[in-house]
């Protein structure tokens, strides 16, 4: 009646830790990056040369971007429980979500669908979703013959009748243009890994900007998204990404945390503000 | 009155991202690894080739230990909140902690504590704690010319009188010998990174195996903490290694957890046993 | 430039702490119970005494649930990190999302989109929804005129439209009915907090048993949404309630793995099986 | 060869939820309070009227302290991941450690170890703790006959020895005198349940006020580190009771959030200014 527990991650014994199929000691450590080892743990084989550096690219990018509020909330964790270094990692990685590490990973939903399945014709699409199944092109045609302007148009269109943003397009700070896409567009053609998700994140980019009418280009998370599907990696763990990289960048605020204290500082300007209405002798 | 708030960790502009001073985009991005990229973070500087080769294998290390009560955790997280990879790596990640994560810690504190400003002389310390200030060596000092010997010999013996397990030492599956210390160790030495904290380190497991009387050869925590040390990593981090590493492991756990899921056949088992002795018509 | 920072939940002073207004050492301190202050919290006001035996029924509902996946991951996290009681109930926190503490919030959220504010008229709605702006009645009227069996059958036609199922109706294991439903809503009548966001639950579970063609009586998270809807309750923390009683289950049972640990047993169970079809020598 | 799991917390079957043997509908919804079944959960029956108020009072003594370094993190947790709610509570939770709401356990375990425990005869201690082994006398006698002022001699005088301050006394803020202590200490004996670990704690106070040469009178978690040992609450656990009590508070600011959102200008204003001496162009 119950169902067989199995796991290929990794297992060990006495003498041997094996990690999805590679002998740790014998066969990664001194050998792989943890970078390497990270596209191991996601896809199943180590990376060839080309893949490692594309791989490498993009998770370095979401290693760290100074005091975000995943950074102050692991700094202010750590200030109530010290003895608890995962516990502050921790609370700053639950700050990845649908707002930071979610990007990605809608940018990725989006072209995955789009070209692993998109809907056939797209033309006739509109106005009748309820009414009618829509045929789907099978995987592979759809990656390799898909019309990419015409799919473009559709998600920019779509989104724009459901009055939703397009994710992995523009940046609050970062602009007119976010200066890691160009670079990861650049890594990732320079090493035969720019392929038809990347091309179609680029349309869409263009076609938002010509429907929404402002600019619109491509962001670091819009490129991301686009390379982890180059590189196969599904939408499903694209958050993971940064949740990975970020986890480095947190332990490292942590240490800076224990060199020079920001936390009691900050509660102590945040507390005193935010109940200065209700202090009496205060105004 | 306030404290200026300060930080070395990076910042960004319109059209820079800045990481411990480095520009993101220019100087890492297609150039640097996701470990060299982790070294970066924590010590404020790129790695040399060795340390890079070092700094990787010991997190590598620390990425997948197969089924572990961190990765089973996080399935079981992930199940009830599958809107959120971040809060199940995040459950994941609070699990390693003393028993797991704070291994590697204790073993770099004990071998920092006892080389940066070792007690002295050593021979006098015994039954003298409380009554007088122990003089001691200046650090650099300590590090170079402590005697070994007698410094793992006032460790062991310490642990013994207050009844506690030397940390690094041992392992409950990994016996007799932990496969991933020789390793850890060659590739330290090959490295020219193989100093006095990996010496003593050594020293420690022999004298423990000699004065508890039993096989206590170094385990893969005690060889990280060692090497960490000899990167110059503080204990206080030290945790903070594994934690980045597991993060990766994680993640790939959740992929495979939605690709052949475990959690609700986990908690279908635990919940039927656990309660089975006060169900009405079972026992 | 900057915004002001406010916050009316408490402040404190050398001789005082004022929750919500409320001297905690005056008023709160052996007056009032747990459940009270935490409507006090929720509110800004304290309860009735019929608000009060209301509210506290719904938070008691939500505090124990037996070994589910909650209780299972924080007991594994313990095991790994006791240094950190915090650490394994936020653990176990970490799995009240969508799955479980979601489905009262979705409750809620059905209940109080369709009352405070529904489509007016119903019955124009269907296929129009992108041509033109759907007229709104007030909240108020909305609350106490709509005919609540239009509602009921537009919620039901909607979710089987979308192919979703009805929030807070039905159950896999407490069937036909949920025991603490009819508890609940009796509960919520004898103290006269039994209106028209719980007549309507009622109606969309007899409308969604018609349309679906099988019991869809309505669950006990469903019931919290309407009485939660009641107490006025948003449901954007109507999640929180089940997140707030949780947790005290989860120290509970942190405290019975202090007297009866199984974690180690669960871990070892799990590895064992979950990694067995890849060891040599076993099948 | 495998342990059996069980568990007395609860179970559920298709009619009926069982809380720590209560039928969860006809025993607890509708007839206890959230406080009374928090009680029932850690201690397996439900409480006396005294008990009640007394459990009562000294949780809701910990739920909401304004703008808390956890009440902060949660806040910008929230604003990264507002999918997540239970992830922002979590985050708050994780602060909750040795700083917080580790003094109320460190209090709880210094008294239940002397007190249930003590050494005999309390005398001839010092000096011989590791030669040799101390005689205790059991628990009850203990408990009933201790010399209350040498013991609270004897634990001041070890704290003074290793340098480390009593759990339990002085406050940063809340001085001279702590307000809350009073009226804990108060409902405590009006409701008889004022017994020798009050007295003890009391005696500690004043113990080490004598001894340090500075005021230290009890504050609010030495308070409640004695009252819950009154009520025969594992010093274990004692945490946990800060833990329950501040998750009600953390909703509560999760919904303020919600309503009038903090934490963008927070992340802006620590973000602004603790990058300010890199940035080009600022000083």
């Amino acid at each position: 009646m119950t169902k067989k527990l199995k796991s290929e991650m990794g297992w060990s014994s006495a003498d041997r830790i094996v990690v999805r199929g590679y002998d740790l000691v014998e066969d990664l450590i001194g050998k792989f990056s943890l970078g390497d080892v990270a596209f191991l743990e996601l896809k199943g084989r180590l990376p060839s040369q080309q893949e490692s550096i594309v791989f490498n690219a993009i998770t370095v990018t979401l290693v760290e971007h100074g005091m975000t509020p995943s950074a102050i909330a692991a700094r202010l964790t750590y200030f109530g429980a010290p003895e608890s270094l995962q516990g502050a990692v921790a609370a700053g990685l639950l700050g990845m979500g649908d707002r930071f590490g979610g990007s990605a990973e809608d940018a990725a939903r989006m072209l995955q669908t789009a070209l692993d399945n998109p809907p056939l014709p797209v033309g006739e699409r509109v106005g009748e979703r309820v009414e009618k199944e829509v045929l789907r092109l099978p995987a592979d045609a759809a990656y390799s013959s898909a019309d990419l302007k015409a799919v473009a148009s559709s998600i920019v269109s779509d989104h724009k009748a459901r009055k939703q943003p397009v994710a992995g397009l523009g940046h609050p700070i970062h602009k007119p243009v976010d200066p890691r896409t160009a670079k990861l567009f650049e890594v990732a053609a320079a090493n035969g890994l720019s392929g038809r998700y990347v091309e179609l994140m680029g349309l869409v980019g263009k076609e938002a900007t010509r429907v929404f009418g402002r600019e619109l280009p491509v962001n670091a998370t819009g490129a991301i998204g686009a390379i982890a599907s180059e590189l196969g990696i599904s939408w499903r763990v694209c958050r993971g990404l940064a949740v990975m990289a970020r986890s480095i960048g947190l332990v490292a605020h942590i240490q800076e945390e224990t060199e020079e204290p920001l936390a009691a500082e900050i509660w102590s300007r945040i507390e005193e503000e935010s109940s200065s209405q209700n202090r009496p002798g205060t105004d």
